[in-house]
């Protein structure tokens, strides 16, 4: 690759092409299954890539926090989706500011009484209207109403109910897709979201309450899933960059991964070689939601063209400016430079202010990561 | 604690009487042993806490990376110490140009041949003579000549005979002191830390190569020794958080811990209480160079000023943007909040943009963590 013997390690690289290409297979995924694709920006934070999703078909993003959020609002998206139960009054006032002042569409979920009170509260203050999904829990058990919860029908009808509010539907995050053991094991769950999302829907309908939307996503999922039957939209967000989480799924191929982590060897024991990537680099994730399944922080490779078909070296160990190489018979001296394939890409983007960008000629570019550090 | 109900979670929180009293410890410390104190900024990269440092006897401070020793330089920081292995050009020239118009004493270190030169060549180019010392690999096997190389007195005398460098004496870190079993193993690895420094000091001496400094340093070792025959200087940074790293090796108890993580609870479900602190907040780290000796990614208490007097609750597993709650017996509703000690309180400063510090009264004062994102 050219230009990386002259840019300063640790580095966070993205291959341009491999990110166009990503961004198009998933676009792809939506069209053929009529999916609208609103990709999540917790990986990127990127408005630049933002961009790129929107221009090939994407019509909006979801984002996690709320000042997250408000930077793409700022930056013109005409959807957002905030899937996060905001619960603070002075987050949602900042949020609904921001949707009078620049105008998108806004949608918000939430799982519980306390919850909806504190949107439709927000929402009169401020008076709009926003959109507000039920979240449903398919597995993962983190947020999220059980389709055989008592309060299931109560929660989606005191959406509908709150005259401030819109129900928009229902919104799901199948994370546990990351803990399974291949391909096919992410297809089950993907199967199986599929099916409560659908007897969800029809318990609702049942009792009167008609569902729009059905939104779907994880990376993992989106890859695996073949067919999407009663869904209406997916919310991936990993896929643009791809990492050892779904190489190791067996759901894509080393070539699709665009992001990886560019390191120089800094001193040499008999026992590792020691580079400067470390877990404030790299992080500490083994993958996401804590699923990892390989050992290790990364898998790092030579910078010629074909070192990637070979096997890579595992990062072993990491402190917080320094990665550990198993030195496994491969020779390396002080001063090599490798690029690392990390567990969890989001995790990595995370701890940049930037990340470089290389095509196929020309000198690299530099985007910033706009929304880092918006941490509420 | 006052205020508390009205910061917006996730919050990084800082007691400022816990972090006085946790700089005066180890003052103190260095100061009843006659030592030198550089503490490292790699744990809070806040030039109003290296003041607090300063104020308080510390003769300047330590760092990582290049761009972080640069933001403690343009402070006016009088002694700065690059404790990793440096090899870049540019990055040296950076420094090095720092160095000539700030004017503080600057000190590096090395361990190959590669490195020596690459200073030797750097100084030369920027007409500076700085201080470098041999790293030695005390046991951690990450950077470092170990005491039977035979490597050990050729790397001294090069640095001795660089006109360019002066050789300003040996440096180590036990880090492996962070995954010991309790205080009597930290204890043990001090004394051998210090055992090994003094036979490469006799050693080099013996070769007529003078070691004026002995410079050692990380917080379990510095809480643990009871003596530091032959040391002139620690450089231990963690200390002025403290997190559960120390509370598990028994070194510390939990009041003082200075720093926290202020978070809510968003969702409640059958097997969790979620909160909105997750791995973007807290790290996945299990404790520094990944030495966790319990599990999970942090201790979590409520508010109340007793409470930390009780057991704690495990965050058991991370998302991004969440944190998950062992519920075991708790009560708790959706907007409650908790104070989380974290596994490694250096990892949780690096993903927040400022501290927010808590008084004994009045509103809490915001920290800017100046040196964040100064990866290279």
């Amino acid at each position: 690759m050219v230009f990386l013997e002259d840019v300063e390690t640790p580095c966070v690289v993205v291959d341009h092409e491999r990110l166009l290409a990503n961004i198009r297979l998933i676009q792809d995924k939506a069209d053929a299954n009529w999916l609208k694709l609103c990709p999540h920006v917790k990986t990127h934070k990127s408005l630049e890539i933002a961009r790129l999703q929107m221009d090939v078909g994407a019509k909006g993003v979801t984002a996690s926090k709320t000042d997250e959020a408000l930077v793409f609002m700022a930056a013109g998206v005409p959807l957002i989706t905030c899937a996060y139960p905001i619960i603070s009054r002075t987050k949602l006032d900042r949020l609904f500011a921001g949707a009078r002042e620049y105008g998108p569409e806004l949608r918000l979920i939430a799982d519980s009484a306390v919850g909806i009170d504190a949107l439709a509260q927000a929402a009169a203050r401020n008076e709009i209207t926003p959109e507000v999904f039920l979240k449903i829990d398919v597995g993962l058990h983190r947020c999220g109403v059980r389709e055989n919860d008592p309060a299931l029908v109560r929660l989606a009808r005191h959406i509908v109910d709150a005259p401030e509010l819109e129900f928009a539907g229902l919104l799901s995050h199948a994370g546990q897709s990351y803990g399974a053991v291949d391909s096919e094991g992410v297809r089950e769950i993907a199967r199986e979201e599929c099916a409560i999302m659908n007897r969800v829907r029809e318990t609702l309908e049942k009792n009167g309450i008609e569902v729009l939307e059905v939104s779907v996503g994880s990376t993992p999922t989106v890859l695996a899933a073949e067919d999407f039957d009663g869904i209406t939209e997916i919310r991936p967000g990993n896929y643009v960059f791809m990492d050892l989480a779904s190489l190791r799924l067996g759901l894509i191929e080393k070539r699709q991964v665009a992001l990886s982590v560019l390191s120089s060897v800094v001193s040499v024991n008999p026992d590792y070689f020691i580079i400067d990537a470390g877990s404030k680099t790299l992080s500490s994730d083994l993958g996401a939601h804590g699923a990892g399944q390989g050992k290790g922080f990364g898998l790092a490779f030579a910078l010629q063209e074909d070192a990637e078909q070979r096997e890579g070296m595992t990062v072993v160990k990491l402190s917080e400016e320094h990665g550990f190489l198993e030195r496994a018979g491969h020779s390396l001296a002080v001063g090599d430079r490798l690029r690392i394939i990390p567990n969890h890409a989001c995790a990595v983007v995370n701890l940049t202010d930037s990340l470089t960008i290389l095509g196929p000629k020309g000198p690299p570019l530099i985007w910033p990561v706009a929304a880092r550090g918006r941490v509420r």
